[in-house]
């Protein structure tokens, strides 16, 4: 008998109307009743693989021992048959479809160490249809590996190298230019990039109270640009102010006090967002809030 | 001291913004601290019976033992009190209004052997208003269930061939058509018939690839004729083609591939389908997708 | 050490989206596993410290012992620290931002105790970036409070009468009307004001079945007057009746049977509602349901 765990963390695009996370928790009560269920999220827009691996991502470094089960998108297109990946020396293991969403998780903590492909059918539910992977296949596996399976009994080991790896933008200098892209936008509206407060400081010695111009492209091709100030709280922000503030991953985001950046500022996940130094003349004060910065070459 | 239980499955129109659903699990914990409270969903159409029974009868099969408290529109116009059912021998006792929302999970348990009217107020809390049922009695009478309190001690024994029965749609044949109805539109927009795939491989000799003709009526009474392949998984089907695959509750569904069925189709709960095989000449080869058939007599 | 709790009910304006209410329950089970977690709503409208203290107010008097986790705008503006407050004997302690959101449940659980500022990092997650403290600061908190650390450790001991009170609109006589406000509408569209029965019953005599005058303020200044009828159930109301009915939490809520008064009424929380005896020749008969009363004066 392996390892035993107590907590199965849950994130699915299952949304909360149709009772398949409660038949997901259902099912694992009932295979392993010690085991507390912790929902993460079944809101992941649905098939939005990107998105859930970026919110699976953020959550890693808060969740306790124990496994984790993600469903988003599990029926993979290619016959692919979902996977668990053992990290941090046995203390978790994620299970879910071999489609990315494992990939950014897998890599915040660590790596995978041993990887296997779901393929023994003793260790799922007797399958009705082939369509509900995450209740007869994802949550009899994680109950089991709560209950002491070991990982190598659930199907055939795979080479973690060899799974669908995650794909994370990297932003990219152009010129004068930082070239970065919208990561996620929150709940409240922020706009978190896919940069952190590091990158500014070290390039452009930007500090605290610093302001940045922001370039945001138009599906039409036009261009619009606003002034961002480098703050590290929203109530440092005036009304209808833009900030650049660290957020609770360690990124940065467009964030606006108490409303919404990204309906201020017209932007959505996966929207590129051009960060550059204002003109010399500009730099030196706050800029007017609510006003755009007009459009003028950067020195 | 009866039978105890340690889960309590919860389904509701509560939905997620007021703390109702909170507030039954908060009830519960205080009345039955050992119990672990499952949701199945409090997101129901506000009032909606039928989905509500549908959306519980769903679950029934994967639920651990255990008690189900099920409230859409606890506080039943004619004055009926609500029941309590115990059913699978003692192993699971649901509770909820004499609405006809606790049949079909009834019946899907494998019926009712004994029924108790909730009587009782000694199980109650203190009534504050008479609007809270779920709260006020639904609940703590669920935790009195768990402590260990019989059935039978919580008000009046009831014949349970008396208590409002579910409705669900059966399908008819006509001349040469299958007229069936949408019983549910799940997250992701497939669409759940009351036909499983026994139907058509009985009746019309059907298989996987096979192609169904499907006649949508709208509500003007014009007609809409669309092809469905059968199919056994979404990743089988090309971009805007219409699959019909069996569900992960053995059903039949109207689907496609990483999109809206629903939405491609334009139907919804309730809507009536009539499936027929299509013309002789059609019949061989999988129709263009996307494009839907003309409209001829068939055969 | 001092007392241990095993509860910790948590309200947040989070949503359930981004994963940060999974992200709090996280933290408390990896610092306190022994905790149950149990979520009372995480829909707040964001910034709505107003709606979000009356829904906290509202769970009160049904919550376990324990602590109560409250994050609706929890980063306030001036830089008062967050804080604890201990009621009831120490049954309970609410953990939460010192902006007003705790206020109503404080009353409501009998007044506070002991109050601490929450300010010794000690008892915090290694903060990342300075925005989420309901993660890194309010989640550990409760799990150490959990865990047996007294109040008194976590930081400065504060004067609880110093902290920022709530504001609950209270209802005035104008004339022979009663102004009241719209306190909270609920998921079905219920209109709860800030009245209780006895208030018309001390008032006015009215009794169940009594007929009440309803003006509704448009914001353009127009008035729209419609009859409301003293109800105790909805079912007791017929199509398109809007009923007065006490509801779960002991005030009148404006209802509908099966229907949403709020839209039948078009109004919202926070708006006025003026509440007068129908002219004496109207007072004798329920008016015909769905009609607007016509616009006169009152005796």
């Amino acid at each position: 008998v392996g390892r035993r765990y107590d907590t199965i963390s849950v994130l699915s695009d299952f949304g909360h109307v149709d009772g398949f996370a409660g038949q997901v928790t259902a099912v694992i009560r009932d295979l392993a009743p010690h085991v507390t269920v912790l929902d993460l999220s079944h809101d992941v827009p649905p098939f939005d693989v990107r998105a859930g691996s970026l919110t699976l991502a953020r959550c890693v470094p808060y969740l306790p021992e124990g496994v984790v089960l993600a469903a988003v998108d599990p029926d993979v297109g290619t016959g692919r048959p979902p996977v668990a990946i053992e990290v941090a020396d046995g203390a978790g293991v994620l299970v879910g479809p071999d489609n990315g969403l494992l990939a950014p998780a897998v890599a915040m903590a660590g790596g995978a160490q041993r990887a296997v492909a779901l393929t023994d059918p003793d260790y799922h539910l007797a399958r009705v249809g082939r369509t509900a992977t995450g209740r007869d296949v994802l949550a009899p596996v994680a109950a089991h590996l709560c209950n002491g399976v070991d990982l190598a009994e659930l199907g055939e080991l795979v080479e973690p190298g060899l799974l669908l790896p995650g794909v994370v933008p990297l932003p990219r200098y152009e010129g004068d230019t930082l070239v970065c892209e919208v990561l996620w936008v929150d709940h409240y509206g922020n706009c978190q990039l896919n940069i952190g407060p590091a990158e500014l400081a070290d390039q452009w010695q930007l500090a605290l109270g610093d302001v940045v111009r922001v370039e945001l492209l138009d599906l039409t091709g036009g261009r619009r640009i606003r002034a961002a100030v480098l703050a590290d709280t929203f109530a440092g922000l005036g009304p209808g102010e833009i900030g650049l503030i660290e957020d609770g991953y360690g990124m940065l985001a467009l964030c606006c006090d108490r409303a919404s950046a990204a309906a201020e500022l017209q932007v959505a996940s996966g929207d590129q967002v051009v960060l550059s130094l204002p003109a010399e003349h500009e730099s030196h004060a706050r800029p007017p809030v609510s006003t755009p910065v007009q459009l003028r070459p950067t020195r």
